[in-house]
């Protein structure tokens, strides 16, 4: 280990100089005049491995922009863990409230500031670096590794979802390890054990032919406002608990163990309230606002319209309402499920003279790893060596679409273990990376790679 | 009365010539480019009054258009009747519509077509006709009549409110007909004893400081959307009642003659629903639509709207939502306190996290006239004795503003006897009005002086 950690110092500059080259790739996926330099950044990827001798080294055209992947010498007997990361980066505007050009990598006070630092180029270099470090000096590395890394994640990841499923089998791993994201807090590194599913739909009321004048019709029309007002209130009862038929009846619970690692977090929640500036909090009752946000299913409206919008009084009774409705889900609920308990409830508390259409825009199911699944123990202890401190564990209340399709398709367990920091302006202006949090993550992926390859398979 | 009939029959030519003149006057009060015929148009009433040798006729200049005001020759004893009208007309847009040009009043199968033919010149007419038929035949009114004609009617009437107040001792009187409306249907002429009121509010709630991210935040987060629905639904129950501490305690019952007068209306249910486009309808139970719609007050959510509108799906867990609300009211509700009832269940329905304001934005009362009062009784025998069959009583859903500024300022009791159809396309291309309604009227007017002229007062 005395050599390992010599190599990492000895480059701890040619790192940070080879991140800067990548960095300096605008690959932005959104944009097609970018389209020449997304290829750049798949073959300057490519590149990383083929530098590594790496066996399989392949840049896969799709639709869309390419896929690079690669799979390092085989090691009979050891685990294999699939890395996925992206090449691609968010747009720059508003190009103005850059401090440096978002395309010219600059340090300041111990940060790099670039598009693509932390999402993704930096975390997912991270990986490489590793693997790279443990070949100069062990001569081969202690498992097997996969990589997958596309161009598209910013827009949707089409192509990686066209390739995943025929392709599973040359995908197969015994867990993926993504580095996207955040930790806790600074100095409070973070594996993310779960995450939550989603159920969106559409609903539109329809009540009258044409818009009536209040006066006139009302009291004797059923107004497909006031019907919204009473659906949607008709979904939650008072005491946060969501009313559709079976709706519990596969919820994960908590155990004993999350609910007491999720309580000793450093969360405030005096500061939590002052930071959204509000004055108190609704929700399910018996949970704490973590519990709520990442481990409990909930209901959200997220958009409603009706009527009259304007300014000052307009005498109304509207011919159409409608509402944009989410359910965020936990393990094991089922997005097709939910639709159809909502749509009994629905029927159920829909008035007469009202027709409504309920669209199913959007569902995926939620994940959770194990918290004593080997693979989680083997992060932490890895996570522990390079922080310094050993990782909390934490849930996502949003939902990663990738991660959920690789647990689905390849049914393998997502390892989540975010280098970055919640202000590291992942898609706003002046993004950046901590360098020191790049480094402990090289270290932190390099230990990775020995503590999963002692896991008995 | 031979030589009173006689006088109408020997003049129907040249009331309906004096009609199309008034008619060709394009006195749209909405056009600026119309102010001089405006004041055509208000010296041409006034010259009505003129030739009937009236002792009081003035053209009263106003921040807008002019009011006519004329009083007749003193009848010691007798009572006292003002006659409202307005001069003013709609604009004419869509020109391309109209069969023939709007101010070349054009008589079709019995209708004569033109801009402001039933709203209100023609009507308004009949009241002067009446009075002129009168005083050509008998020498003298049997009572005391005022003439308030304004000229803004479709612009607010500004300028009468202006005037109202401080004018009352000149306009005070007995009782205010207005013809400024429809019978019940064809054949079916309806006195209009009862105007709902109104109470309307905007209704805005404010939760986290920005947008959230509905997976990150759901759950935790008290939904400013969710708690609109809440708020909403909690404003009304199952049965149709609104839930307003104190609503219905002022609330005057239908009586036992009102409910049959109600129920003996040519109302077909079926039918009123299949206009509609509705399979069935949600109201307040133990009434019936014409009740629902005339005579109970009601709770219509006339605009929402809150977070993500457009297309598919955006996870935002909103910062906030809002409402226009508007409660119909009916004698003797205020809206005074109905805007304290309403804070009041507001405060008990709103979740914490949350704050509400709420914007008065319009309130006026409801209108009911006893329906043995005698001047309802009078009116009666006047249409009946004129159009041949007795007229149903039937109230009014929506306000009319200047009856209820009339009813209060002045005390007295409004008579809303309308001559026109509801297919007259009053604010419509092509409205008209039918000439034999147009000679019912004058002669239902003529009537109505006599017949009020016998009250004792």
């Amino acid at each position: 280990m005395n050599a390992f950690n010599q190599y990492l110092e000895d480059h701890a500059a040619d790192f940070e100089a080879e991140l800067c080259e990548f960095l300096r790739i605008p690959s932005v996926s959104a944009d097609a005049a970018c389209k020449p330099q997304m290829d750049r950044a798949a073959q300057w990827v490519a590149e990383r491995f083929r530098r590594l001798d790496f066996p399989v080294v392949e840049v896969i055209p799709t639709a869309g922009h390419p896929l690079v992947f690669a799979q390092s010498p085989t090691v009979p007997g050891a685990p294999t863990i699939l890395v996925y990361g992206h090449y691609d980066v968010q747009p720059v505007d508003p190009l103005d409230q850059w401090t440096t050009p978002p395309f010219e990598p600059t340090v300041r006070d111990g940060k790099l500031f670039a598009r693509g630092a932390t999402d993704d180029k930096g975390q997912l270099l991270t990986h490489v670096k590793s693997a790279e470090a443990w070949i100069r000096t062990a001569g081969k590395l202690p498992l097997n590794l996969k990589y997958m890394i596309e161009g598209e994640e910013e827009i949707g990841s089409a192509g990686l979802e066209e390739f995943l499923k025929p392709n599973s089998k040359r995908l197969k791993c015994n867990c993926v390890v993504i580095s996207d994201g955040c930790q806790f807090a600074p100095g409070v590194p973070a594996i993310t054990y779960g995450l939550r599913g989603i159920a969106y739909f559409e609903l539109r009321l329809t009540g009258p032919n044409r818009d009536l004048h209040s006066g006139s019709f009302g009291g004797s029309v059923t107004n497909p406002a006031n019907a919204l007002a009473q659906i949607l209130a008709g979904l939650i009862d008072r005491h946060g608990k969501i009313k559709i038929p079976g709706f519990y009846r596969r919820v994960l619970p908590l155990s004993d163990r999350e609910r007491s690692e999720l309580a000793a977090l450093p969360f405030d929640e005096q500061e939590y309230q002052r930071q959204l500036g509000v004055d108190g909090t609704f929700g399910e009752e018996g949970y704490t606002s973590l519990e709520r946000r990442w481990a409990r299913p909930t209901f959200d409206v997220c958009g409603l319209w009706s009527g009259f919008q304007g300014e000052g009084a307009k005498t109304v009774l509207p011919a159409n309402a409608g509402a944009k409705i989410s359910f965020r889900l936990v393990p094991n609920q089922k997005p097709e499920q939910v639709a159809d308990g909502l749509r009994k409830q629905i029927a159920k508390l829909c008035p007469p003279g009202i027709t409504w259409e309920l669209t199913d825009l959007h569902g995926a199911p939620g994940v959770v790893v194990a918290l004593d699944s080997p693979y989680v123990e083997a992060a932490a202890r890895a996570i522990e060596s390079a922080f310094g401190r050993r990782p909390v564990f934490t849930r996502e209340g949003g939902s990663i679409p990738i991660v959920v399709r690789f647990a689905q398709v390849l049914k393998t367990t997502p390892l989540l273990i975010g280098w970055g920091q919640d202000d590291d302006n992942a898609h706003s202006p002046n993004e950046k990376f901590s360098l020191a949090d790049f480094h402990r993550g090289i270290k932190a992926s390099a230990k990775l790679w020995e503590e999963l390859s002692k896991i008995k398979m």
